[in-house]
């Protein structure tokens, strides 16, 4: 099938910069608009479009409405030892994540493990990037997100668990092994760049019209019926996550960011947690430990010859590699529109909420 | 199709009575045989027959055997905080367990969390056990293991990933809610169990020798190509489970524990997390809050209207009432080969090791 996406190659300096004029001109401070711009320029890079350039303009939509509160920061609500509850005040996602996963490093380093539950955010675009952050730092992160609900229970029809991903990353050579996993089979932002090119999804991720399951991602977006990964699993961890975020920040739940509201997403609960390995006996022997077990992992035999079998993270760093080199492939709709935000002549109007 | 399994009823009691002797026979303390005997009834009262009693005879062969040390009891490597390393001696699992378990509560209650890594212990049997424990007593409680490899990762032949249990619970109610899953979509034990029924899975569960994805449980245990849940998420995720348990106590990883071995799995790595929500400022709050999630929850519409859409340890709870109530159901050939055990007419050579 033909692709209908034009695509153009934008630099990595380039998008930084046009986002970061962005954000100044929308009265983002110099320190907070390079920061985020930089975030959803590495999104890119990393390859995770759908929550770097792509996502862009619906976080200024975002902003602009005010439900992201462009110079909020978070504030303490509680501390106990290696535990601490902020409130994230509606600021950026990513400017509240930086601050949380600093934060649960920070316990780690005095208490060995430590955990941030943060309340009142917003979308942190992508786990990974803290997760990344934080392994090359030398600590083991793991870290989730509730959302708004999008997703049905295994074997209900409507939307009432969020997808809220999941990341779990240690360091691993120079650089890290990062597994961010949302709950759902696959994202809406992956099913609508699959939808966009007329291709279908590799394995069944939802239910059409008719409530059968289905590998097309139009009649997926069609129904919205998502298929929690490993149906029952990934509904149970799905719920749990939800839960654990909402309890120990004292925030809300999915339940609570989607009742009486339409569609937007904010006032999120999120839980970061840090290990300081540094802090180990065994910590010089950890590198070797890690590289026998992917070493080992490495010779599975795939039953397709032409596959390599990869860890969470590998492609993300050869895909950071390539766009490095080669430029951010971008499609050329979606630039257009950001270079519209940045002129002045798209006033957001026409960028939709989800 | 008709059932070939007969069944028989025992009560809780003289489970636990008929293990305690066997295990005090076998050279077990008073206390320990008492404490592994509770734990395998426990396990088998709520449903989970493959780690219970249909269990008991194999660990007795571990035992026997000297894979599992009968009286060695964990010792501290290392503490740093609110972390902990404890080393198992190859004790057994439940043991093991039971005192991680109280060592991440106890750390939790002086560091608001607590995390415990356990290197050279032994299955757990069942992570549900202690995680209704903990949340019983009023505690987050997040654990995992790693196991021998007994799975492909997505895309690949060869097992070389284990399926590695998780569980998270917290308190609900006076009881709990546990989500407590391995991360192949079914395990082994449930496949043994849905072949001698002459059934099918209700979803594809792994590969036949073709190569294809079935959801006939003989031909995939013909072939132990079991399939991750979510495919490549359930992959990601065993693997993060193990490098993290095996690293963070200093102990062995799937590939340790499955290398120069047929098929006897012992010397395991567990982490276990403890969170104390009664030093919360919210913590009067959480019941509420887990109240509204669940009642929402529960009002998912279901594609089956005879079926409800339940929550993680909902069914546990139906199913240990009805067994304290009416009895346990047992295998009649489970418990001729537990009361020839007790007897002394099986002398356990005859027990597989998996």
């Amino acid at each position: 099938m033909e692709s209908n996406v034009s695509t153009i190659t934008v630099s990595p300096d380039e998008m930084r910069e046009c986002f970061t004029a962005i954000l100044r001109k929308e009265g983002f401070s110099a320190e907070r608009a390079v920061q985020c711009a930089t975030i959803f320029t590495e999104n890119s890079i990393d390859g995770v479009y759908t929550h770097g350039v792509n996502r862009f303009p619906r976080f200024m939509k975002y902003v602009r409405d005010g439900f992201v509160k462009k110079e909020a920061v978070p504030t303490l609500k509680h501390a106990f030892g290696g535990m601490e509850q902020w409130d994230g005040n509606m600021g950026p996602g990513p400017s509240n994540a930086v601050h949380a996963s600093a934060s649960a490093m920070r316990l780690a380093e005095k208490y060995g493990i430590g955990c941030v539950a943060l309340s009142n955010t917003n979308h942190w675009m992508r786990a990974g990037n803290y997760a990344w952050t934080a392994a090359k730092k030398g600590f083991v992160f793991i870290a989730w997100t509730n959302t708004i609900a999008n997703m049905p229970a295994w074997g209900a029809i409507d939307a009432r668990v969020g997808n809220n991903p999941l990341v779990m990353a240690l360091p691993y050579k120079d650089e890290a092994i990062v597994l961010d996993m949302a709950m759902s089979q696959y994202s809406l932002g992956h099913m609508e760049q699959v939808a966009m090119r007329n291709e279908v999804l590799p394995v069944n991720a939802g239910f059409d019209k008719e409530g059968k399951l289905t590998n097309d991602p139009s009649a997926i977006l069609a129904t919205r019926r998502l298929l929690p990964a490993g149906y029952w699993k990934g509904t149970g961890l799905a719920l749990l996550l939800d839960i654990l975020s909402a309890v120990l920040s004292g925030g809300l739940s999915t339940y609570d960011i989607t009742k009486g509201k339409t569609k937007v997403e904010y006032g999120l609960s999120q839980i970061y947690i840090a290990i300081d390995i540094s802090k180990f006996p065994n910590h010089s022997a950890i590198g070797a430990a890690v590289e026998n077990i992917i070493n080992d992992y490495h010779q599975s035999v795939p039953s397709d010859a032409s596959q390599k079998i990869t860890y969470p993270g590998e492609r993300v760093l050869q895909t950071r590699n390539r766009n490095l080199a080669n430029g951010i492939p971008v499609q050329k709709k979606v630039w257009d529109i950001i270079k519209g935000i940045e002129d002045g002549t798209n006033d957001l109007s026409a960028i939709p909420y989800t």
